[in-house]
């Protein structure tokens, strides 16, 4: 059974990452993820350091990181990330068409995936250097 | 060993489609995953008018389309479709910042993807109606 | 870098298992997935007694399993497995109209496997007791 | 939370799908797959005609086909999709004991796979042209 | 739906495999894995004979093998396997910080190899010999 | 294609994660895995401070660690990982035995985590507090 580490009963270590969330990402709660992740101080710091440079703007938006965030977790067939990268990408912005053709094209590239894979398909000699 | 339907070798039928993937990607060349699906035309003519459908602008802009694309081949690992679908993204004007933060982003998914599952973390509430 | 077991080196008990091989496939030669199983005499027996036994004919013909068994080879992208049961498939009667079928449906289930997980779709009620 | 479209709330273009599933599959009702991809009626249709012609009987008969949708649903874990495929399957014809021997060969077809990957078989040369 | 064979009503083929788990894991139950395989008694004595020899001890303690079982259904999203090997090796001894460093472990190996593939790293040379 | 960048060419950036490297793994080369990140300085930057802290003894000593990521990457079939872990692996005191005791374990784990998919057994009250 999971343990999920609550705010009121969090060691001062787990707290500080709790409020960090909170204060980057501008809510007023944790969600599972990082609670259950806070049974093991050293990951729950590392991967909130992690996921706090990777989704920051830069490059892509926001929402675009977002996105992939899906693509992968649908391909993986991840419930929970599934549940809480589409709330996240929706919270920014993301409208009923753009997750329709995002899961569209998840879909379509796991087939084409298959396929190229099934065919034994050669890497074209112009793709070697893209 | 896989077998390529070259061009000058196709059916009427089969040429048609590589006569549409031409222009409509205004390009002079087939690529071999086409080539290869051309032993089974329904399967050319099917898959061709998929790609053509959910590759279109719509609510997402082709370069974020390419680059979830390369998100679900980064994680199948495909050789082929990763190769493929770098190219496509580079010529639709992807930076090497943007790829290299794609990257990053995909490769933290599938790692949260199985602290998620390995941890067994229940979905939040908040996030069934999301 | 795989050491591969040839037949004129093997022990006694990596030789009975590759005759085996021989004589129920009816074949005079050795594929090098044994051969590298090989290292490990306990690997190579037990996984051809398993092979052996769930490849026999059965509730299922010979074929048909091949031809699932090249399904999931494509579904992990195993190029080794796609390019060996895909010639063993062929051996046993797979035309390239079946070999084009197979690998039609296989892209298929891939695109709405994940159709099914992005739009976290509930199991309907009478399928629970299928 | 997922949103599912109930024939008698779907659109003209919606109604004309489900009419066409429960005509050509000779049934009463639309399973939730269906409801939910109504949300985006491109991705419905395109959806439906993909299915219904790669499905169809031709090479590969119905229950071949079934089953080896299984074997993907399985290999990728796909709830939903091994529900309502193990439940079309069965609707064809398929017995207790083809399904075991499915599942037999899916289960080793996954194992073989990872030694083929982690003993880095090289492909045998008479594979290369199968 | 899932038939799981009761202990009760075992036939004495599925009683005796039953038994032999029960001796050798010293336990006075049998878990659903093995009631659900028992609907296909060839499939049980087969699975049971592999998993007795598989993860007996040897070069490779039982717990090593427990966590490597955890760190496999883990990547592959086996809820069953996952809360049933994560039992089997708290039975065994692993402590907290043991599975949080293996989860940890196993995040970071999805992610890296997704880089290694989205980066297309050639092998180094003297990795070939390894 | 991939760029490589190799140590006499890196920025100063690069190069102190390259001697970072190179001191704690008391080695005096760099791998491409690294010199293909080196592209993206945050991300060698960050990944290597991931592995450095994941990998380093602590619970679970080194070679343990090794053998769970090559068990990770034969189940998504990463061969850039799986040679360079399993080099590592043998660097770090790994015997034929115990690799081949660890691919049959990753084997036999891709079976049964289909196996219990497949028949969709339900998890044992008792592992759900596991």
């Amino acid at each position: 059974m999971t343990s999920l580490i609550e705010e009121s009963e969090a060691s001062a270590e787990v707290r500080a990452v709790y409020e960090d969330i909170k204060a980057t990402r501008q809510i007023d709660w944790i969600n599972n993820f990082w609670k259950a992740l806070a049974v093991h101080p050293p990951t729950l710091r590392r991967m909130w350091a992690t996921i706090k440079e990777v989704m920051a703007p830069g490059a892509l938006d926001p929402l675009t990181k977002e996105m992939i965030y899906i693509a992968v977790s649908v391909t993986n067939n991840c419930p929970y990330c599934i549940a809480s990268h589409t709330a996240a990408a929706r919270a920014k912005g993301m409208t009923d068409a753009q997750l329709a053709e995002l899961l569209a094209v998840t879909g379509v590239a796991n087939e084409t995936n298959r396929l190229a894979n099934g065919y034994r398909t050669p890497v074209d000699e112009r793709f070697l250097n893209a």
